[in-house]
């Protein structure tokens, strides 16, 4: 019994990985799209290349969710782009948290509701709210921005109601990928936080895209 | 007495702040300039509007501190280009923390070195550091990135020495302004943690540039 399994027993929770190739849920009124998985890959030489997932949510209101890192600029406009979209287009942007994998390219938006952690802005006026106290932003009935902490202090998660999957939760790098058992406990700030945001994501959400990996299954029994 | 003397006799320091036009402090070799005093405005309708210090360090590197909101795209392209520089120019990006008025604008200099916190990278590689551990990122004899955690758990500041003005410490939220008695404790995730970090700056800068207002010089008696 690997740890992965036993976190499954211990839970009545099982994530099984989807294959790479489906990273579109589609759904009324809202559809989900990782525009890009993220990945994290450790290197010989004690560095490790990393990118942050970029999903987009289109419907009603069309939501980037991270925006991976500076590097991404090109690919970021050439993947709205290719969806018929401008920056201008995108009404709300969310950056799960404040690291560089993931706010590289907030500056493409600068007309857009910007959910950063838990700061609400537009423009330069901040928005109160109450993300900290454990409250979640809603969007709409459809869409709302969850409280994830643990990552760091002040993470955040995008809970779609209504997809053809269910309930997909972009849930940033409160999961690194489906089975993450060996790495996020060393990435995060707060693990006894991390893990009851963890546990509350795996019993509300269908599928979870993760910060680091592809989209996976939640099967509760 | 007010909350802030009573601090600078406790401490054995004190604050001034500079006039508002003393924004930039040459020196040899590096010289360290404001290009926009940070702001934090409370708004009669219970938000607030603000913006991050964005700060540039002059000499044998050239390196920006802190990016502002994503709303000061053009206005950093155009304080650049006054002083004669493009994005490229930029060797170093330092991000104090991942905060959107601090970060908005990490797309602009996709091949510089970035560090935003804790974390170390060039394009997706990010290379190990030992930031978390307490130890200073040392750019040369003369700058090296601090770790300053407190007002998120990975803050860094940015310290400078030899200036005419002395060792001037650039230092994101760390303080959000010369006489922020009454307001950082707010907005701190670990005051306790920040407390030392702030005592430990005011030991050792003679100019602190704050995250949310003009520069201030600290005389110890």
């Amino acid at each position: 019994m690997n740890r992965h399994d036993h976190d499954a027993v211990c839970t009545g929770v099982q994530t099984l990985p989807l294959l790479d190739s489906q990273t579109v849920f589609p759904g009324v009124p809202y559809s989900v799209s990782v525009l890009k998985p993220g990945y994290c890959r450790p290197q010989p030489d004690g560095s490790f290349t990393a990118d942050g997932t970029v999903s987009l949510i289109t419907g009603p209101r069309t939501i980037l969710v991270d925006t991976g890192g500076p590097w991404d600029r090109d690919f970021l406009l050439k993947a709205l782009k290719d969806r018929g979209l401008d920056p201008e287009d995108v009404q709300l942007v969310v950056g799960t948290h404040g690291h560089s994998d993931h706010v590289g390219n907030l500056s493409l938006f600068p007309h857009a509701l910007m959910i950063v952690g838990y700061d609400v802005s537009e423009g330069d006026t901040y928005r109160p709210n109450k993300l900290s106290e454990g409250e979640a932003y809603v969007i709409d009935e459809h869409v709302c921005v969850v409280p994830t902490p643990g990552h760091t202090l002040q993470d955040v998660s995008v809970q779609v109601k209504g997809t053809s999957a269910g309930t997909v939760l972009v849930a940033g790098d409160l999961f690194e990928c489906c089975s993450d058992e060996d790495s996020w406990r060393d990435l995060s700030m707060n693990t006894a936080v991390q893990e009851v945001s963890r546990q509350e994501a795996l019993h509300t959400a269908d599928v979870i895209i993760p910060g680091h990996g592809v989209p996976f299954r939640v099967l509760r029994s």
